[in-house]
């Protein structure tokens, strides 16, 4: 049984109650709020020592980075982050100046959102550092984005370069709150979702999620300068191209709305965000599946995108 | 640095926003809920193996503790939990049959008290199992009941019997909410909390938030049958009475009321729960401190009880 298939066993029948609006599955949950017409979302993540960063990492950036995954998943939500609770499990060798640094990476990136950390767990895990987020949020009913919402005919876009975060950029990304929230507002996303997994994973939850295949244009996909300096390296004929469709930790925003938007998306988009890329990069289609085609000719893409349970370094 | 001091300089600075009514240090923060005249609850508790449970302990009972954890916080603060989402780092090696009773143990348990699972992550953690459980509530803004609201000549309770729960209990005690629930409405504690560092140390909590004193009848203290055998055959000289001081994971209330309210409080509790047992254990003093006395003379109480960053099993 690998992750997915027990991830789908898990999740077939938890418990529910008249709370829930929308319950596990996808970025973020989303519950009755007690004020009308706002949702509340919940969202939980975590990362490890040894597969989400290395012991060597600053401390400052290994808290940010705890935090900025979850603030990712609510801005994929086009949500307003609000509240976080941490569980620290700590080595039993573990300096408390890590700790601290920890912390204050943390607090920084939680006082740039006017996020509020209102509570925490220190444990014993003996063999390495891991540090469990969880994230409350609040977005209006009528502004919330879930993966489901895709029709075909829909263009699909991402933001920044895609590809070879784990060289450096996951331990610095910007959670894309004020992009998500300025989409939400002005072009109502048919479905979004941050890319964690991986380009190719992450649009296949959308595909799944809302019922239609999609097809992607290879010379379109926004490529990074670290995915290509990593398909150079590692010798193992992985590509450029490869590397953006598959690598994880990306924590860009990946959408779809009606194609007659796009023009309109895009230039507003440059007005809002300059420095920032938004690229369309193919569009929504009747029949399921995913698809990558070039100049020549279409074929299935496989790509799985990046595999959580991998080998610890 | 020890993990005390380390906290102490953790949460001494930590964001905030207009929506937190109590922040870390209690059992559970408030929020503002968006419903007038209530508070919204937020808690984080993790559990390890080889620290809280054996890789031996049936996985159903270990995610129903990793649940019941987190009631029991709920409890403390006479709230209602609604929602959780569960973080489980997964050793390599592990048994898909083995996460999914983990699964079904935390669900029944969330199922009994109306609790949604809306969410959830698993990662690699290679050497050992570790949940991580986050867990929203609700309490009317008149009931909350805070680890600070102890006055000098306050009566001090504890219900059940206390010490020796590695023994065995701490995979199997019911979170006290329908008792805190009970308690807040018909007798409003001054002050709350569950024992889950043991008693002494906890009971310092309320001592140290309320800043009062107290002192105990060590005659009184509800010494449990498991506790009386941990003793007897730990051979290190431990007594009972210090096991029910000074073990953890006992998950009962300990609270503190009124004197006068001491008689109609017992007379009303063993009416509605005859099953368990409520106990005096002694009364709160303008001093600070916490003393424990006999027939013959009282002396400080310096038992610390249950020390977290123990070493695991």
């Amino acid at each position: 049984m690998d992750e997915l298939e027990l991830i789908r066993k898990i999740t077939r029948d938890l418990p529910t109650n008249d709370r829930v609006v929308v319950g596990a599955g996808d970025d973020c949950a989303a519950l009755t709020s007690g004020k009308a017409g706002e949702l509340q979302l919940f969202k939980t993540d975590a990362i490890v020592e040894g597969v989400h960063f290395t012991r060597d990492a600053p401390a400052e950036k290994v808290g940010r980075k705890a935090l900025a995954r979850c603030l990712s998943d609510i801005a994929a939500m086009a949500g307003v982050p609000t509240a976080a609770v941490v569980t620290a499990g700590l080595p039993r060798d573990f300096a408390p100046d890590y700790a601290l640094g920890i912390t204050r990476g943390m607090n920084e990136l939680a006082r740039e959102h006017n996020v509020a950390i209102v509570g925490g767990e220190t444990t014993t895990n003996p063999e390495r550092i891991l540090l469990s987020v969880s994230l409350l949020g609040v977005v209006a009913k009528d502004r919330i984005t879930l993966r489901s919402g895709a029709k075909p005919g829909d263009a699909i876009f991402v933001s920044g370069d895609l590809g070879g975060s784990l060289e450096g950029r996951h331990l610095d990304f910007e959670p894309r709150l004020e992009q998500a929230h300025w989409l939400a507002e002005a072009f109502r996303p048919h479905a979004m979702i941050d890319v964690s997994d991986g380009l190719a994973s992450d649009l296949k939850h959308i595909l799944e999620a809302s019922g239609v295949g999609a097809e992607l244009r290879s010379a379109s996909i926004p490529i990074s300068r670290a995915a290509k300096q990593a398909a150079a390296s590692s010798g193992n004929g992985s590509t450029p191209l490869n590397r953006a469709l598959s690598d994880g930790e990306d924590f860009e925003l990946l959408f779809t709305l009606p194609s007659r938007q796009a023009v309109p998306l895009l230039d507003g988009w440059k007005a809002q965000f300059p420095d920032i890329r938004l690229t369309c990069i193919g569009k929504t289609l009747e029949e399921p599946g995913l698809r990558i085609r070039d100049d020549k000719s279409g074929r299935p893409l496989d790509i799985d995108g990046y595999v959580h349970f991998q080998k610890p370094e």
